[in-house]
């Protein structure tokens, strides 16, 4: 099948979905010839995984070299990025060098950051083997590792060369990340697609029961929309804001939790209960629709409700989001179901309430 | 003074040179109104000149707070980079937060890396208080910290909005430090301006007793050859690499040592001289050319022979530079005065007759 492209220029990249494409010496061969190529992995993906992409880079012509980190979300942090870069050079790699990002959200923010500030910015690929990963973060160029003050604090735009989505790979996710990746495919259809959200609300056990065909579409889909509001505003700077619907509240449950407890995903879907809520209060949403967010989340097996951290803490928690501007809160909200609208002028009270009405 | 101009399209900038501007509101006040700003400087910089620099931001309308890191080349690390995120994070700084590097080259690239990746990426200013940084490192966006494998190997580039060189700060420059800054102007003499050389072999004495005029016309020519370089090639495709004549050779020296030992514009100094020798050795340059070279850096009281690390040291050092592709090492060489050249096709016996000409 035609790759999807996200359209940006000289950064412009191709987007393979497909089953089977992990070995696939084709997605690689364009970049790889006699470079030095570091696939970053972790312990639960590289027994898994890491020999067959090893095989198709080294059948591309790559010097290939693994570098494991932890798994988890606490491996996105300061240290992890230190032994990578230590052995990036310990490799005596240069800016000729390819990263290859192979495993789910946290390696390919981590990856994608060390490719894009080892020598002032190497060349990476992603090859996400989550679904969250295939439907959202490997998609944009969004790169970061975290902070004790605040999730994904540092980090850096940087474009892959390509992003290869196995869907195959799929087959060995655990069912609680499954679930967590729905919960950014929902959220694609909530700010961007109608037609999205009622095909999901129709094919969702498909999902569940992880019809490949049903997976196909939704990774495609997602992706498409992603692409459009990415190649419409690279940097963030104005509409590609509406991708965290859901989370500013749940960047506020990640950290009042410690990163880690819950999955990102799960914190986003929560955060979109919370999100909605506060659409509903604020007059933009109607309470039916406000509804069809929760239910979805609800049937997708994913909370409903936030931990119970204090409103006041949430609040705190939230201040430092980087949607904040000026220490003012800015909220992406639903003005309908597929219409996603940026409130900066609150009143602090709704927000109190649309939090108290989801949480434990 | 009209300001230099950087032409860099959308991320083009002014650099301002002149006695008196670094407490010129006029300076900050495009940039900063209603804006946190963090200066960023160090404990010998701050007793100087921190009070001016704040006081000038807050007339012109910023909220300002300083963060204070270690004094020398040490400081360029993890450790002082997540100061500096822990403190914008600290005073809850949104992505309309700005950084100003109050100092040398060491806040200059750390500081700048710290706006680089501070959310994925805040608007920074520089305000550079040494010689090195007012004529080299402030000027063409290369931001960095070093690893214990290599100089400069985590960074990104990162353009300033603008650059107040207030050459009234270079009086209070040790004199060790006027001469490392010497060094990088000597530098862009030699890779491209015969006429810069000739009035540098001229004025050299007027620069070393700190003649005001004379120090503005070697910052302002510096800057103008280097941002005409940047200008042609942001991101080191090319052109750019010339700016590393003395480099390859100077940062093995740094490295070799342990950084800090010597003076980046010291170890460059000597890097020049071995470069030298290098390009005569190749045929490239006339004997006596070389010699100028020499002669130059000794009159500016700049060390012409390196520290006796072991040839093969040397040579293991400069195999990790950035400059090194597919392990060749590439090397900035003159073919003539005012003329630099790349050359990565150099006989190893031709690099360790080169060094061994220069070490002590």
């Amino acid at each position: 099948m035609q790759p999807l492209r996200v359209t940006l220029g000289d950064r412009a990249y191709p987007i393979h979905i497909g089953a089977g494409l992990l070995d696939d010496v084709n997605m690689y061969a364009p970049y790889v010839a006699s470079r030095s190529v570091a696939v970053i992995t972790n312990k639960v993906v590289a027994p898994l995984y890491l020999e067959r992409a090893r095989r198709a880079l080294e059948q591309a012509g790559a010097r290939v070299f693994p570098v494991l980190i932890d798994d988890g979300e606490a491996a996105k942090d300061w240290a992890s990025l230190d032994r990578v870069v230590d052995a990036l050079l310990a490799a005596r790699c240069g800016r000729d060098a390819i990263v290859v990002a192979l495993g789910g959200g946290v390696v390919g923010d981590l990856a994608g950051f060390a490719a894009a500030v080892y020598q002032r910015g190497i060349a990476f690929i992603q090859v996400p083997t989550t679904l969250l990963a295939q439907v959202d973060s490997s998609v944009g160029g969004k790169t970061a590792i975290n902070h004790a003050r605040g999730k994904n604090m540092v980090g850096a735009f940087h474009q892959p060369l390509a992003v290869v989505a196995d869907v195959a790979t799929l087959d060995t996710l655990p069912d609680r990340e499954l679930r967590a990746g729905l919960a950014e495919v929902i959220k694609h259809g909530f700010i961007l697609d109608p037609q999205f959200v009622a095909w999901l609300e129709a094919d969702l056990d498909k999902l569940l029961r992880r019809d490949r065909a049903a997976l196909g579409h939704a990774v495609r889909r997602s992706c498409e929309l992603k692409a459009q509001v990415v190649a419409a505003d690279e940097r963030e700077t104005g509409l590609r804001a509406i991708l965290n619907f859901g989370h500013t509240f749940g960047h506020a449950i990640e950290a009042g939790l410690g990163y880690g407890k819950w999955l990102h995903g799960e914190a986003v879907a929560t955060g979109m209960v919370m999100a909605s809520e506060l659409s509903a209060r604020a007059g933009m949403l109607s309470r039916e629709d406000a509804e069809r967010v929760r239910r979805l989340i609800a049937r997708a097996g994913l909370p409903v409700q936030g931990p119970n951290l204090g409103i006041d803490r949430y609040l705190e928690l939230m201040q430092v989001d980087k949607k904040a501007s000026g220490g003012k809160v800015r909220f992406i909200l639903l003005d309908g179901v597929g219409r996603a609208a940026l409130r900066g002028d609150l009143d602090e009270n709704l927000v109190r309430e649309s939090i108290a009405a989801a949480v434990q």
